[in-house]
């Protein structure tokens, strides 16, 4: 078969909108440049001669998106639960992240992330890689080979952090900033690959002003995506107010430095304890939230308001946030938002309504696929005509054993039930890449 | 090998109390007669004899036990996840358990049931079956079949259910009880078989007065243990109020019925919104609870208190509420009473910690297991000697990958990542049973 150009058959699920999951059984996904031509019911006359591949009676759903993760977290995930972000930050991550000053070390390790993304369900992926200019381009070049689409970051900090991690000084760090976006060959937004570079300063607490400063001129400069930590603790709100006096938030002290000024997007992890100013600031700067339900709850950082931020309409992804969370899936965050959602509205606001499955699948497949659209790939997460073509093949035939199920029920088990051994096929940009 | 006589190698963890995990590596478990007879360095003279079965370098811990499932439920877990408590039971729990006034249906529903808690890490479990006599019995040759140790129980119910599983009155069903205590021959507590009955009034809003009059009269007949569900949920909390206005509680109408004052253990599920008073009367009268965090989360009831109820003294353990919970596991549901813990701790008591990775596991295995003891069993759910051999081999190196790790800390990964692909062998009461 030409690469691309195909037809899947089986029972197709896919977010119409977030209130809406749309299902045609026993359909017909057609694959033309990598890009969906549609789902029909029967073989247009048109596309007659492309080969059918029969998946029927699995699931094809889009591919998710996961906008927040940590590479090199993922070796040491589920360890030290029982500690709160900093404390977690310090005895956990740090040391672990400064292992990748070796390349070997580094090859190793993200070998074996590399290989269970391509298990996973997702298809699009925003990591955090570390401050270590090699490390990060070899970490996009492994990822290159997978076929999935991602944008990563070599992380900057040159404060408050061990020693052996910080970078010298602000113009150290832009420097080797510099260093890495010529090494990836990628400096400018749209190179063609679909590993792609995402500007990285850590959070506030780590960055100078002067680091910032600089690096939202970088940001202008290459118009490069951007990504970061805000208002996920407490305790790391209070920090930052004493850090930046002059804001209004933490938000706003982002702002001032001048990141949400550029033309490519901006995405924030967690926003747990972001106030009503915050929020909107967020929106009307189309600052994107990736909601980390997992890693709020294990850090106990606690529940954002993800029913508020849909309200007032701020863009909206999911994150695993590995390796605060545990787990990379992002059917697990789908579930994991839904279910933390329930518990805010039972503790804390009764007169907000829970997630429901339909909007958490769209926010962890066409929601967050938004950001990479806006990050300069095609547009994603959804099966309408002209979304490059992530599709994701369940056989949940073991799942849904006993029951004869609409296509939408079996979705909702998918979510909490499936794991990677159910996933047959995965598809990204019209291409498909190994699962085994 | 004689059945009960072996030893077992490898890196072995148990709860030596609620705040300690005792680790041992490259150690060996001796089983004697079904019972440990302790954990050693080096093999006891007097043991040199048994056949020496090495595991290295797979973790051996205790079996885990689940003290809430209800087994008709499981066939359509992660169905209607966003509908609450009382809305769910009438829309999917009882159309599902009609069903089983069918043998047919209910062998091949239970059958398939079994072979999945035969491959959890699950050794012991208290079950909901349904309110029918013989697909009840049925579920309880199953379960004896397969080694687990069991208790099962048939359901009361008189009213307040939808008339297709309602039993005709308080008469018919309590004549129903007896018949099924007849059926599966073990009317007496300390009747020898691995699964045995566990008296199972549904919940005081469908069931009669005279109904619960007459169960309390037989749970002390034949010295039955006893399971019900309690203060799940605050509209469930105002129906009994109503429904039993003498009484102070929820908890204190179980109480006036008689059920609390039995020789036998008496298990409640969830107990949400248990206020001191009510907690009181359970540690008073040496209830368990039964801690159900997924289902609590999943059916929008709320976090136990779970903190306050070991600051109390009450007794506990761990249940999956499959299927308010979408996962028969109960490293699943470790990882859950953390979690929500910490949600707890952060959203509404901030004066009280979370459970930590030792307590969990603790409640999880000897704590659940203790319920069993008092029912009539040996002790077990730790390898102190004396205790029934149930354990698990688990094989953690595809987790552990990457990392050097102390055993306590593997176990942490092992709660949070393993599933069960990882359990290499399992052994109950000093059996080997089938995980494949």
């Amino acid at each position: 078969m030409t690469r691309g150009n195909f037809i899947l058959k089986g029972d197709i699920a896919w977010s119409k909108d977030p209130k809406t999951i749309e299902t045609k059984k026993g359909a017909f996904l057609v694959c033309r440049e990598g890009k969906s031509a549609g789902v029909f019911q029967h073989i247009p006359g048109e596309y007659k001669n492309l080969p059918v591949i029969d998946y029927s009676p699995a699931l094809i759903i889009p591919g998710l998106t996961d906008l927040h993760m940590h590479a090199p977290q993922f070796g040491f995930r589920a360890l030290g639960m029982d500690e709160e972000l900093l404390e977690w930050l310090n005895k956990r991550a740090f040391p672990e992240e400064d292992k990748y000053a070796d390349l070997a070390y580094a090859n190793r390790a993200y070998f074996f992330l590399r290989e269970n993304l391509k298990k996973s369900p997702n298809t699009r992926i925003v990591l955090f890689g570390t401050m270590h200019v090699k490390a990060t381009v070899l970490l996009m070049k492994l990822l290159e080979e997978s076929g999935l689409v991602c944008l990563v970051g070599k992380v900057n900090m040159d404060r408050n952090c061990p020693d052996y991690l910080r970078e010298k000084d602000a113009a150290a760090s832009l420097a080797a900033t510099r260093e890495w976006l010529l090494e990836c060959g990628n400096g400018a937004a749209g190179g063609g690959g679909k590993v792609r570079p995402i500007l990285t300063p850590r959070f506030i607490p780590s960055c100078s002003d002067e680091l910032m400063e600089g690096l939202a001129r970088l940001q202008k400069e290459f118009s490069l995506p951007l990504q970061s930590h805000l208002s996920e603790n407490r305790k790391e709100i209070g920090w930052v107010r004493e850090l930046c006096p002059k804001s209004d938030s933490y938000g706003d002290a982002y702002a001032k430095y001048g990141f949400f000024d550029g033309k490519a997007p901006v995405v924030m992890a967690h926003c747990v304890w972001s106030d009503e100013k915050e929020m909107e600031l967020l929106r009307e700067r189309g600052v994107y939230i990736a909601h980390c339900a997992d890693s709020n709850t294990n850090l106990s950082s606690g529940i954002a308001p993800v029913r508020r931020f849909i309200e007032m309409g701020v863009p909206l992804g999911l994150g695993s946030d590995v390796a605060g969370g545990t787990h990379i899936s992002i059917f697990r965050a789908m579930c994991d938002a839904i279910k933390v959602s329930k518990l805010r509205s039972v503790l804390v606001e009764p007169d907000k309504m829970p997630l429901t499955v339909e909007e958490a699948f769209y926010l962890g497949t066409a929601g967050g696929a938004s950001f990479f659209e806006k990050a300069g790939f095609g547009p994603s997460g959804s099966f309408e005509a002209g979304c490059e073509l992530d599709a994701l093949v369940i056989d949940d035939r073991t799942i849904s054993f006993l029951c004869d199920l609409s296509v939408r029920d079996r979705l909702e088990r998918v979510l909490y039930l499936s794991d990677e051994r159910d996933i047959k096929a995965k598809y990204v940009q019209g291409g498909e890449i190994e699962t085994r």
